[in-house]
């Protein structure tokens, strides 16, 4: 088998990455995939062998059997995060199927420990079923300590979500959702600290209508965001349009408040801020019909709405999901803190809360150093988990309730 | 919590571990568990991140998506072995559930990285229902490439593994039974050599129907032993005998050429060779009915159905499942080696011939330095594990057919 060398698609503006990427270094990084599992206990000698396997591990069967609360404390289950997909939302690429998920839900799991310090393993499903997918992390439960979803297709995502968090005594979270909507939220925040702005004034637009769309829209309602309207490819959610799935309808009874209809232009007229998280390209002209001072989120990857620099031109806070331009929207600023929280607090859930708070908490580090250009803090400062695991740990032991709005 | 600490039944006889082992000192090495998941990929910077994660990856996906075959190439699950188990029949210690295997399980996984060089992941099920347990790596089977079975209780084990093989096109192995069986040949081909005898000449006594018994009496009747005699805890395996399930109705027809019936001691008489793979205890007196010269395999652990001190006054060669007496009969001997041998091979069946064909592999090893203390090598023997996957390797690209008897 030979790999023809050959150029990917790239950023016409490289701004962080010193060279281009190309075809064959990407798939040589890959060979062999990307994960080791090493033995954290010495195996050198018999001596060795009779404490990590027979006959003392015999020893910690017993203790255990006697006391399955001790798993945590003599097994890595505890805090192994299950990293789980059905490879039917791929990154941009879609119903792709789990092999060809794997690599990302190894690189996943590679930034699970690289950030976060946490063990993970990925686990790639050959069913779309979301009775299945539930029934067989039911019977693995436990293997693992927690359940990192991940591109999985909406609305399926909603229903095996919220079914898997009944269902499973740890946490869970569908990260295309909530990871996304948290540094969104947090990204929002430094935006509204830069231009002296509260988020309970802001005229939110959010194109797409999918995981991370919907997890946007609930998270800044959540946050205190009382204008949000969400528009997907058929156009506004407004109750009693057509051509909504469950979600979408419930959705469009708490969103968009002026009860709008039309397509995006209708909604961007006037709207102080564009989120937009679906493929869809956003005319320029639209741009002009803002209010003043708008702050444009183009997050879709690798291609994001509208260019950043065209985008510029209009408003002077913009945001994407690239790595290559300022004000980086990426989740990794998210689940590895989000998850390391959960864990370190014994908590059985991840609640809107711990969401909030994660998100407040990466505002917070951004927050000593804020600019246009520097709403979010760099993925790589290493500050970001460590002070998001303590906020959602802290958060983890507070009752669920009513959240004040900045 | 606190664990007080208290010293577990140790061996009387302990020549090769140097210090008592204690239970805080056990406890302590598993805390946390045995295993850790490292990126084998830099992750330092921007463009590491862009090359491992978004968007280099989904170049590898897209290349993954356009041609399966080349997941072995570009992630870690086609060398990634899953240690599957129940905890149904763990160690020496039974039923005793999922969580309390895992500790096994985690040591098992770092034994085949410490002796193989294999990713392996611990998989416990909340399920000791067959079609369950199939169903569900069925559903997985995108993750791994190799089924280590572990720690299953007889008879399901031999259903579950029978159909598993059927299920999934990759190796799948219950190395209860045949990484036992493996070892238990390549020992009984030493001592033969060590005795100048012939596997075809000798009469063998097997106590135990479960999963290693009967995978024994498998394993040495299709390498030329022709008398086998099985002996459960109701007696002599003989056809029309009650309290057979079906697997022992099937062992019945094909051993115990003398249809003999009664018990242990019938059995024994004029035995050339004890294999003990029961719990239960054997009378030494019964050593002195046995014929001359005779060998004693006595492989429960961790207490073997006779002290190894008594047995020699009988039987100038004496093997045990411990590594505190010599010849210790150890399944790391094989699995590592099997199962990187299959892998490296592409095989998708561990057939037969492949564990013949270890055995003789790892009795090769032991072969320039063969003695009554010394049938089988050290699991330390750094030759064993590549001659054993070098051996298993070839014999996947063979036919299955018959066997020569040594």
């Amino acid at each position: 088998m030979t790999i023809v060398p050959e150029r990917i698609t790239l950023p016409e503006v490289d701004r962080n990455v010193d060279q281009e990427l190309c075809r064959d270094e990407i798939l040589a990084a890959h060979h062999g995939g990307k994960l080791n599992i090493t033995p954290s206990v010495p195996l050198g000698g018999a001596r060795d062998l009779s404490i990590a396997y027979s006959p003392g591990v015999a020893e910690v069967s017993r203790v255990i059997a006697a006391d399955a609360g001790l798993t945590k404390n003599y097994t890595w289950s505890d805090r192994l995060v299950a990293v789980v997909s059905d490879g039917t939302a791929v990154l941009g690429l879609g119903d792709i199927g789990p092999r060809a998920a794997l690599p990302v839900m190894e690189g996943k799991a590679a930034l699970f420990k690289a950030f976060g310090g946490l063990n993970s393993i990925p686990l790639v499903l050959d069913t779309t079923d979301v009775d299945e997918i539930i029934e067989t992390l039911v019977r693995l439960r436990p293997s693992f300590g927690a359940v990192n979803l991940e591109d999985i297709a909406a609305p399926r995502c909603f229903e095996l979500e919220r079914r898997l968090v009944e269902a499973l005594d740890c946490p869970v979270m569908h990260d295309d959702q909530h990871g996304t909507a948290i540094v969104v939220l947090a990204a929002l925040r430094g935006a509204c600290a830069v231009q002296r702005r509260r988020l309970a004034e802001l005229k939110v637009v959010i194109t797409g209508a999918g995981a991370a769309g919907v997890a946007c829209a609930e998270i800044l309602m959540a946050a205190g965001v009382t204008d949000v309207t969400v528009v997907d490819s058929r156009g506004i959610l407004v109750p009693g349009r057509a051509g909504m799935n469950e979600v979408k309808v419930e959705l469009a009874e708490r969103t968009n408040p002026g009860r709008r209809s039309g397509g995006v232009a209708e909604a961007l007229a006037g709207a102080d801020v564009f989120i937009g998280l679906s493929c869809a390209t956003l005319p320029e002209r639209l741009l002009s019909t803002m209010a003043a001072e708008p702050m444009v989120f183009a997050l879709s990857n690798p291609d994001p709405e509208v260019r950043p620099d065209v985008a510029r031109r209009y408003a002077p806070i913009v945001a994407t999901g690239r790595s290559d331009f300022p004000n980086q929207i990426n989740n990794v600023l998210a689940f590895p803190g989000v998850f390391r929280g959960a864990l370190d607090a014994g908590a059985t859930r991840i609640t809107e809360r711990m969401k909030l708070a994660a998100a407040e908490a990466i505002f917070a580090v951004a927050s000593d150093d804020l600019a246009e250009d520097r709403i979010v803090p760099s993925p790589f400062d290493p500050r970001v988990a460590s002070t998001v695991a303590a906020a959602v740990a802290r958060a983890a032991g507070e009752p669920e309730g009513g959240h004040a709005a900045n």
